[in-house]
């Protein structure tokens, strides 16, 4: 069986997620050699000369070349596509993976590499909404639950590589069917981005009239809208790609919202702050990992 | 005119608000004495045995007896009743301020008070989801935005002095109407407080038929919601002491959401993709004050 300590590991996209990771490896030795792979050249250079990386390429081919491990940390869509790309490049027994925030399509994606390829969907449940190479940080992965989503064809020892990697940069693997992730999801991370997207919307039109809306935000609506300020790329990815979900729990969202209206309409004091009470207790009652 | 380091300072209410004030005045000798009062022994014994307070006790008319200036930060309804109360117990030229979170029902109440008696509105713009005494810090209003709404009665004298307090803790006054501050803070704060809510419950519907969602739910979750979990009682007197301003911008907001789902639901991806960037640039362009 493999170990983490002899693997080339390929990184594709060296954004906050790709980037983070080829750091914890790179820097703590955890692997053979860290390869980063990204579109733009001066992305290139800057892993590069950042030490995050030990080779640096623009070519997705040369990239993924006798890799042991390669993992696609780029917006869901690419990911799918460049899947599609790498199958024939790819040598028998390298374990894929990717980061991708829906696992789905991805992992039908998956599916369709060449027999003798170990795919295996993942993604960590951990992000910022700063993007790119410059927000990548050492130690980003650390405590996170890292889901990972293995196809029926994902060897034993496949699946154990790859919890041997989240488990070196610190993370906790979570295995779990790609749809029944989705859904989760929908509700923890994609419902919040819109449901931050359209406070940023509804304050933004106070303050077309009355400016000093913004002077006058402080903590609850920092957190409150923090998600909106994320990459609209990923996120339209992770939407399109998770539609249906995504729409239920907006249904779901919206008639919690209708009820909390019709019973601050009603004046209904005490309907309402039973309801109020059971979030209360709801939310302090939960602690996030970190 | 009256300076701050003259004045006797009774505030009324040793939750997060006025127990860190208390502190912010007593620790930096800001004023000539500074008098706690509230409901339950057990904090003033505690506000007394943490050097929060000079003086501390729960007999509301006894505390407020001939202080220059006094601070209601109660609940706000609570903050209603008790200006009915203590009116007849202050010397005249007393400087009577509060905390509260909605100003227009306050205003009126501070409108009641005998003349002679100093009215002025205060919310300082600052707070965290945990409540209490406990919760209290020194330093929570540094830099904080603190809005001041003087009545038409409200003499330049008392406006200079409410201000002298403010800046005294490090924190930046804004001078707005009663109405206009609660529609703002309708869509800064009250808003988010029953988006918040909303989808904690939306996360407890699904977490009640699959539980790893709690384990899933990370940063995106953790500040998206975290306004939920503060104190019903204070919420439930903010939402129904703002009625009118609350429900537009609820409704302002589902008609947002509803525009989000509509577009995700068609598929029409250039059209979320423009609305998305539009949230997303307003969001990074804005910059907390803390």
């Amino acid at each position: 069986m493999k170990r983490l300590a002899d693997c080339r590991v390929a990184i594709v996209g060296l954004g906050l997620m790709g980037a983070s990771l080829a750091m914890d490896l790179s820097q703590n030795n955890l692997c053979r050699e860290v390869r980063g792979i990204a579109r733009r050249t001066a992305t290139v250079l800057d892993a590069f000369f950042a030490g995050a990386v030990d080779l640096a390429t623009n070519d997705l081919t040369t990239g993924v070349m006798a890799a042991d491990i390669v993992i696609l940390a780029t917006p869901v869509r690419t990911i799918v596509d460049m899947l599609g790309e790498i199958g024939p490049h790819l040598w028998p027994g390298t374990l894929v993976m990717d980061m991708g925030s829906t696992k789905s399509e991805i992992c039908a994606a998956l599916d369709q590499l060449p027999p003798g390829i170990q795919p295996i969907g993942g993604h960590p449940m951990t992000g910022k909404e700063t993007a790119g190479f410059d927000a990548a940080e050492t130690g980003l992965y650390r405590n996170a639950t890292w889901v990972l989503t293995p196809l029926p064809r994902t060897s034993p020892d496949a699946l154990c590589l790859a919890t041997e990697l989240v488990e070196a940069v610190g993370a906790r693997p979570v295995v779990l069917p790609a749809e029944r992730h989705d859904r989760l999801v929908a509700a923890i991370s994609h419902l919040p981005f819109l449901a931050a997207s359209a406070l940023v919307h509804t304050t933004a039109q106070v303050g077309a009239g009355d400016p000093a809306v913004w002077e006058l935000a402080a903590g609850g609506f920092r957190d409150t809208s923090r998600v909106a300020a994320s990459d609209t790329r990923m996120f339209l990815d992770i939407l399109m790609t998770n539609r249906p979900a995504v729409l239920a729990q907006l249904d779901a969202y919206l008639e919690q919202l209708s009820g909390l209206r019709g019973l601050l309409q009603a004046g209904d004091e005490a309907t309402l702050q039973a309801k109020l009470s059971v979030s209360q207790a709801a939310r302090a009652a939960w602690k996030p990992r970190r």
